[in-house]
């Protein structure tokens, strides 16, 4: 039994960690850090767990924190990870950071892209990517964990097999994407507000999304060569879930069959990405509060491209269950330990 | 490991037992009866399942699947169950029906209420009436259970402490409640529309709602005298819960901490009803996917009434949590066995 | 044609007297006060307004307004109106407070309810409660109007005949409404976000909400004496609509032809009040958009109670459509000008 | 003063019709025709128009309805209008198909895409695409429209001017929609329940949907040249509200000012099309209820595309709205009677 610490823990994936490490049998929830709420019952903030959880919120003091868990999650606006990391921390304890401060390893495009200055360089390197599927091995091995974004995830969960066989021309890669609201966070902001959501849809971030050079990293590296993509996120009208429409003109000729079988082969021993049927889409319902990500292809013969599309739940897979995800890697548990629920539909 | 055979398990209700059924330790289902969907592929029906569940839909041979199972749930809508069963088959498997066939001990109220006739007046009397809380002795006994409906399982538990400590006068109690959408059903009908129930809220059955009899004749128990109350259920755009907001008046006057010792005396040592600190109301998202109720009350000085409140997933703890809570009771399991997911929030 | 100012004008309510305006024929709008936005297009704040409305907010200088404009509308919180009013704006313009400022005769009870001090004591009795359908020759006359409730215009004009009539008990009348979020308002509040309020309902203000004094009143007006109600407001994961289910105890036997006839007295030459047909329920989707509240009731004969039931879009009839109503009667306009956009369904 | 006839006014489509012809100086519906409630009153079938509609339904006799009316809309299934039609009707009454089948030239496109035979091809010709931006002049003479679908009227309005005036590659072109699920009509089918729609989101008909050679064809004349495109259609958890995403690469280097001076250019003078601020981003919301169509567009240089994005009402804009504005245009009537609805927002 280890224990686990959370800065962050009143933010929707903070929350979200809390929910799945309370079914882990292997680790215990020690810290709840919450800036903004300190000093009140985690249950007050989120009901749900009257009862579960009779912890208060605590502060976000990394060092003390580092004394007495042997995991942190750090599910907290970019930058803060990066003010507070340290040499002393990472030999105390694991960090498993859901922002984006150690996903980029050019530090310059981070800071171009992220708009402020990255304060802690000197870990970029060692911090391993947590995509769980592609860099297993490399995350049993860290100390430091860049927990993938969640637009980030889906999309590269997607592409990946296609462009990691060269099947793809990686110059015509476009992604639009649907998310839910709660990957907005929990902030007080009037755009996020049920009315201004409610019955609405929009485009967010066009040509200047965040996630850009992460998912451009993360497909440059399958294909051994820089990819330049547009990617276009929106806001849904729904809590959870993320979808991606992902097309790419198709480098030659192939048959629905030979496709399918690189999905396969990368993913049919996988337990969270599931290539469904063909002609079956991928329906963000079909995955909500569970850490699978569904996948599927259509092949237009009319215009020589493939559609590749990816549905998950953004909490889950797109942050907390992914986190957990690599944390059981990093410790030797089973991978899938805590992360088993079946999707609730409807 | 017993084995569970499921007619209705295409219904949302059913599909829930299967959800739930997919966590349990002690069960394994091993029919899945679909008269709509034979020999299609169950996880085709429901995508969720998708790699969890490779059965097909079975007919609804109540007869042969006794043979085959420990316990049928029946999830199907009112008569059939009635229609199908027989001592054979009692005397082979345990029956929880989730239909309301078996809930009401007076056949002529039912069939006054239902508008059908009774199929199997004689097991009336043997059938308990699955509200755990209430009467979990003679569940554990049973050998075929009136899994209790939705309204009735919410109503109740917010009532019963006061009206079971005559704290409260019967003839004033009058229920208001408000349903998520999937207590409809799946079946195919223009009013359960996306577009006609999004943005929308109405009553509907008032004063003649079905639900009426069944929560009259369980505060009637709870009294000692016959009950006659005001029920209006509302349709309201959301996937799941149901939230119960019930008034009465005061039999004497109480203060706030005698009303909450009696809401205590009852439910301390239950795991799945949660009432809640003074002044917080329950909210049908902070029990979603889980197998909690909570409630609360309001005493009104200016009026001598109390606000009875009470929340809670309408396919869990109004459908296949309470079924699972039943049979874990019946076959000796741990009651929460498979029944402890943490609400899901947002 | 008139000129209309608006203070309060980016609020969802003021936002809403735009929309109306615009389409009628006898008022422009002069001024688009709004303290948050000063020097915004007004067309930037509220995107539906793009080339339709190019004017820049204002400040809420009241005594300015009063000399541009024929018609001051206060869309604003409890105690603005109150604090800014003064007889030489009276003199110059006629004022439509939205607010409760002015609704509750007496000022102890206003100050009671709403925990602050009434700055315009001297006001309120001149000023006239614009519930038209009941007060319409005191409207035509009025300088300042008290814009009724939301929730008390639902309430009274659901349960007005039968009170008026003596054919309910006032002393057993209790009124369960649930209301779309528009009526939160458009502030930046963590209760409000589209992720906290969808996939959920909740009462709030149990026997405190501020509305329930308004609505005795004017109960109290109608039958001639004190009344006391209980009164349950909850959220609903909709952008607009209010419902109201009330229940009484029927003060003698009487026949639905008894009370449809007390119906029909009242609302039978109504334009915005239908009365809809026997069995039929009102539901918000249907009045969404206009300016129309439906009502009807069901008799209870076991019960001896009558559930009376009205829908009516929060914003329109409830705040914006109202005013404007109001307005047109005090500038002997058609009453309707303005106001008879169909509902929109779906 | 003309008459009109609705055949299918009970499908969302039909009944957006009669909501703005109820509100249109010149036009008075004269027949409800729906073959599934003839001599039901309309108004039980859609409660908004409650005492707003007396009439009943009537048959989808075309020939008895061409001598009592001047204009007759078609809102029904693909097919239903050309197995209807003949030159008698046609000499007798204008005619508005608001279905599939008269809006593709060339018939075995048609049959293809639709499955179906065309019954009438004698008219093809002679129909007039009704896009009334685009076609206006035409559209004065016509006796037969071919109403656009709701996916082409967005996308061709929102690539239109670029595709135009050579700025873009039409071979690169994919388009990525999201609409509401009032497009799926109002038909009792599992898949559009509130339960499946809601919290969810998914594509459909990809590569396959019927929209596509319609948008195919209208970017073909735009440019001259045959064009083949991407067009992915998504499911989307509100009522109402298209949004088009739409890529293409660059032909050449151009500039924001240029791109915007292009739509300006076609645009600045339509009522109905608004060009908005740099930026901005269209959003459904802000057009809800309205025959706006709101457009704009991104540069992206990092890859030489832009992005185009259109939001508009489906039933509006993209159903009855523009049919409405079409036959104003073939009466000689104001463009704009009728159709000058704000959106409503919230």
């Amino acid at each position: 039994m280890i224990k686990a610490g959370i800065i962050g823990a009143t933010g929707y994936a903070g929350n979200e960690i809390v929910r799945l490490l309370l079914g882990h049998k292997d680790v215990e929830v020690a810290w709840y850090g919450s800036r903004s709420y300190i000093d009140q019952k985690y249950a007050d903030v989120y009901q749900n767990f009257f009862k579960l959880v009779d912890a208060k919120c605590m502060d976000d003091n990394m060092e003390a924190l580092a004394d007495e868990v042997d995991v942190i999650f750090t599910a907290t606006p970019q930058g803060l990870c990066a003010s507070l990391i340290n040499e002393g921390i990472l030999s105390k304890a694991k960090v498993i950071d859901l922002s984006a401060d150690f996903r980029i390893k050019d530090v310059k495009k981070y800071e171009k892209w992220y708009g402020i200055e990255h304060k802690a360089p000197q870990f970029i390197d060692e911090a391993v990517y947590g995509l769980c599927e592609i860099n297993r091995e490399e995350i049993k091995k860290a100390r430091l964990i860049a927990n993938p974004g969640c637009y980030p995830t889906c999309s590269t969960l997607s592409i990946y097999p296609l462009i990691k066989e060269g099947l793809i021309d990686p110059s015509t890669i476009i992604i639009d994407a649907k998310s839910g609201t709660s990957g907005a966070g929990r902030g007080a902001k009037v755009a996020n507000l049920f009315c201004e959501v409610n019955e609405n849809i929009k485009a967010y971030g066009v040509a200047t999304h965040r996630h850009t050079p992460e998912i451009e990293d993360q497909l440059g590296y399958a294909c051994g060569k820089e990819v330049l993509i547009n990617f276009t996120p929106h806001l849904i009208p729904m809590n959870r879930g993320i979808l991606v429409t992902a097309y790419a003109s198709l480098a030659k000729d192939v048959s629905y069959e030979e496709v399918k079988a690189v999905y396969d082969k990368y993913y049919e021993n996988e337990t969270f990405v599931r290539v469904l049927d063909k002609d079956v889409c991928p329906q963000t319902k079909c995955v909500e509060g569970s850490n699978y990500v569904d996948v599927n292809f259509k092949i237009d013969p009319r215009t020589h491209r493939v559609i590749m599309m990816g549905a998950m739940d953004n909490l889950v897979k797109g942050a907390a269950g992914q986190a957990v995800q690599n944390m059981n890697l990093m410790f030797g548990f089973k991978e899938a330990e805590g992360l088993l629920q079946v999707p609730m539909c409807p």
